[in-house]
């Protein structure tokens, strides 16, 4: 059995014990597999939590359906990072979509999580409609190409191969990439701990977009539960996810028309800080 | 240092490194503070974190302001246990209420927090219009006098002292201290890890008042983050919270007429385990 803890901040941790399955260094980053009593079967990148057998729902379902609920007819969807497939099958579980393509820059997370992890995924990597790539997002997003009417940004945190994903020129390209009416959302990090990243990646999006939003939800693998992401894109509480939600049969276990629209209602320090430059600190010294 | 270290099931840890200032046992139970880096102050009974300096306004928010704002005219309110004083001082917030009357059943705990954690009362044990007993908060209920508008149940978890604040014969004896039109909230659990909590108080209140219902909130320092509170009163969703908000001038961190209406969605797992019987697990096995 072995310790894995992440501290975000000094004084606080969160951490698992977990018998370790699996570890390997890709070229791009450490790759690790535990499989803990709680949550089954976790992926760890570069020391840090990605996601669990028996939590993904939480964060794969507040990742995608916001956005793919908030577009009338999402018919060609982007995923970039993703690499266990749990966005992929989210996206794919809305029959508007005729071609989703994921772009994941590490090959060997999705073969471990193809392994290790495959109820994530569940079918996904085999529907038809779907194109997996092994390259950059980024690069993939600013090369020239088919337009889409959804991105969506399933990275890993800002530091290492997912930084460029989080910054304004990233953003543009995107929107270059977007059909118009179309829809980005991003995950952008602990509210709590991190609150400088989701407010970089609120302002690079509002640059970008012209207008951008936070929404929240917990995600129990992750250092402090709540979890903060990027919306740009029409509003998503214009009164016709309840009629899209059925007439989809999206069948979810965390996402509700109603719980997406609370998502996007902040606690009053979260929305000032937001808006704040520089951001203050909520927690620590 | 010391490290202090929660673990709701097996496998997970949520834990604190701090200096410890102060440790004693009262007659009910264990009473430590100490500093940590992040939190600032935090009060741990017998071994769990009940609330710290910098984290307490996530909690006392939402356990006061749904319930006071959900009533049109709070004027007596009576809280059990809160020996900390962050809830008091948030019903005294609103200027409708009188008379307050806070009930904890460890007056160790109150002389160490004003002593330890005093910004978290403010100045609200010298409110003219708060009365503080020390004594058995089930026992007060339960004998007769003057009815109230509001009982706010901020106590710690079902085990030990708090036990019995959890069961239908409590929450038929608040409501027969309640008048009519009279609100009731209670904390009772981490969603995430206990969720029996929450489903056998929700099962015992709705027994007591013919319905009751669970809102969510974040609370930092607590084992998961995402917290349960139990409500039954008016429809807090009513549409009157805007003005009653601003009437009163409340003067909040967390809470926003907004936030309070988006606690009431409950993800779909969560809708469904806490009307199910026996609820399933949602993590571990």
């Amino acid at each position: 059995v072995t310790r894995f803890f992440e501290s975000p901040i000094p004084g606080l941790e969160q951490a698992y014990e977990g018998e370790p399955l699996h570890e390997e260094r890709s070229g791009i980053q450490r790759i690790q597999v535990f499989d803990n009593a709680a949550f089954g079967c976790m992926l760890v990148l570069d020391g840090l939590v990605q996601t669990s057998e028996r939590d993904e729902f939480f964060y794969h379902e507040m990742l995608v359906h916001p956005p793919l609920v908030a577009h009338p007819s999402p018919e060609r969807v982007l995923v970039i990072g993703g690499g266990d497939g749990g966005t992929l099958r989210r996206v794919l579980e809305h029959p508007t979509v005729r071609e989703a393509v994921m772009v994941e820059i590490d090959e060997r997370v999705t073969a471990v999580c193809r392994e290790w992890l495959p109820s994530i995924a569940g079918a996904a990597f085999d529907d038809e409609r779907a194109t997996v790539l092994f390259e950059d997002g980024d690069a993939y997003v600013r090369a020239s190409g088919e337009p889409f009417d959804a991105i969506i940004v399933d990275s890993s945190d800002p530091v290492g191969p997912g930084a460029v994903l989080f910054g304004a020129p990233f953003y543009r390209a995107c929107r270059a990439r977007l059909r118009p009416g179309g829809v980005l959302a991003a995950q952008v990090g602990s509210p709590l701990y991190f609150l400088d990243e989701a407010r970089n990646a609120l302002a690079a999006a509002t640059e970008a977009f012209g207008a951008a939003r936070v929404y929240l939800g917990p995600v129990p693998v992750y250092p402090g539960t709540l979890w903060a992401y990027l919306y740009a894109g029409p509003d998503p509480d214009d009164g016709s996810a309840e009629a899209r939600a059925e007439e989809r049969k999206l069948d979810t276990r965390y996402w509700t028309p109603e719980v997406q629209r609370a998502a996007f209602a902040l606690p009053r320090f979260l929305a000032d800080a937001l808006s704040a430059a520089p951001p203050p600190k909520v927690f620590g010294e």
